[in-house]
C-alpha cells in the first residue's frame, strides 16, 4: 500500500521552478486525482481551468504576482485555477444548510489531492490564494457569480531538497479522550 | 514514489465497521499527517479532538445519528473531531482578507490528510459534516466561539471491497487552455 506520510512529508510548496516545461498529461492525472476528492453529499463542487499554452501562462502569472511575495510566479510552467461550483446537496441535507456550506473544506480537499498527485509524479506546486481575481475572471472567461478558490502554479522544482516543515508540535494542537 | 493515485482510488467512505478496535498509535499517526497539512500563511487553523474511549466514543456516536442515515456511525471504533481554530495570517495578507479567509479550505485539506493517513494504515472513515454541535460542544469541552468543522469516524472495514467512484466526467469538470 502507498505509504501517505511519506508523501505529505515530501509534498512542500515549490517557488523555485525549473526551465524544464510540464507533460499534458501529468497535468491531466493531477486533475484526475482532483476529480476523485471526496466531497459533502458527493456534490464535486468544483471546476478546473488547466493553463497551459506559454502566452497564457505568462497572463495567468501576472496576475498572481499581486504580492511581491509571489514573483516566483513567473517561472511556473503552468496553472491550475480552481473554481466553486453550485453544489447540489441531498435532499435531507439541503433541508438543514445553504447549498455552499461543505464547499470551501470539499475545494480545499480537491486542491491538496490535485498537488499530492502532482508531487507523485515529481512535479512541484505552489497554492496561491491572493491574487488579482478580476484579471484571472477576464483571461479565463469564468463568470463573476463563481468564485476562483485558488490558483496553483507547476512546474518541476529546481532542487529536490525536502525542507523540515515548520508545525505546531502535536501537544498543542491534538488532546485524547 | 508513493503513487497517490493507487491511495485516491482505494480510500474510501467506510459505513460499515468491523468489531476489531483501533489501535492508539495508529490513530496519532493520522492526527501526524493532519498537522502536516499545507495551509494559508502556514496559519494551521486547526485542531483535533480523538475520541478513543469507549464510553466517550458512544456517546460521540449519538451526538452523530441526527440524521437516520447515519446510523453506521453507532460501530463506529474512534472518532476524530475537527476544530477551528484562529488564523494568524501574516501582516501583508491580513490586511486584505479577514483572519479565517483560508480556514475552511485548510480544514478540508487537513480531514483529507487525516483519511489518507488513516486508509495507508489500513483504517476505514467516512467523514460526517451534520451531526449535533451544541452536544460536541458539551461532551469535549469545546469553547462556543469554536466551530467544530467536521466529525470523522474510523474502524477496520468490514470489507475491503473497494467500490468505483461516483464521479462528474472530467471533459465536465476540467478544461484545457
Amino acid at each position: 500500500m502507498a505509504d501517505y506520510m511519506e508523501l505529505a512529508l515530501k509534498r512542500q510548496s515549490c517557488r523555485q521552478f525549473a526551465e524544464k516545461p510540464v507533460e499534458h498529461e501529468k497535468l491531466a492525472k493531477c486533475v484526475e486525482a482532483a476529480r476523485l476528492t471526496p466531497s459533502g453529499c458527493n456534490a464535486q463542487p468544483w471546476s478546473f481551468v488547466v493553463v497551459e499554452s506559454p502566452d497564457m501562462v505568462a497572463e495567468v502569472a501576472k496576475a498572481t504576482m499581486q504580492l511581491d511575495i509571489n514573483q516566483y510566479m513567473a517561472k511556473a510552467k503552468a496553472f491550475f485555477v480552481v473554481v466553486e461550483e453550485y453544489a447540489q446537496l441531498i435532499p435531507k441535507i439541503a433541508k438543514i444548510v445553504h447549498s455552499q456550506y461543505f464547499a470551501r473544506g470539499d475545494l480545499g480537499a480537491a486542491a491538496l489531492s490535485l498537488c499530492l498527485e502532482a508531487e507523485s509524479q515529481g512535479l512541484g506546486t505552489c497554492m496561491v490564494g491572493i491574487f488579482d481575481r478580476t484579471k484571472i475572471r477576464e483571461l479565463l472567461n469564468i463568470p463573476k457569480d463563481k468564485d476562483v478558490f485558488i490558483v496553483i502554479a507547476v512546474g518541476y522544482a529546481e532542487s529536490d531538497k525536502v525542507r523540515k516543515k515548520d508545525r505546531k508540535p502535536l501537544e498543542e494542537i491534538a488532546r485524547f479522550v
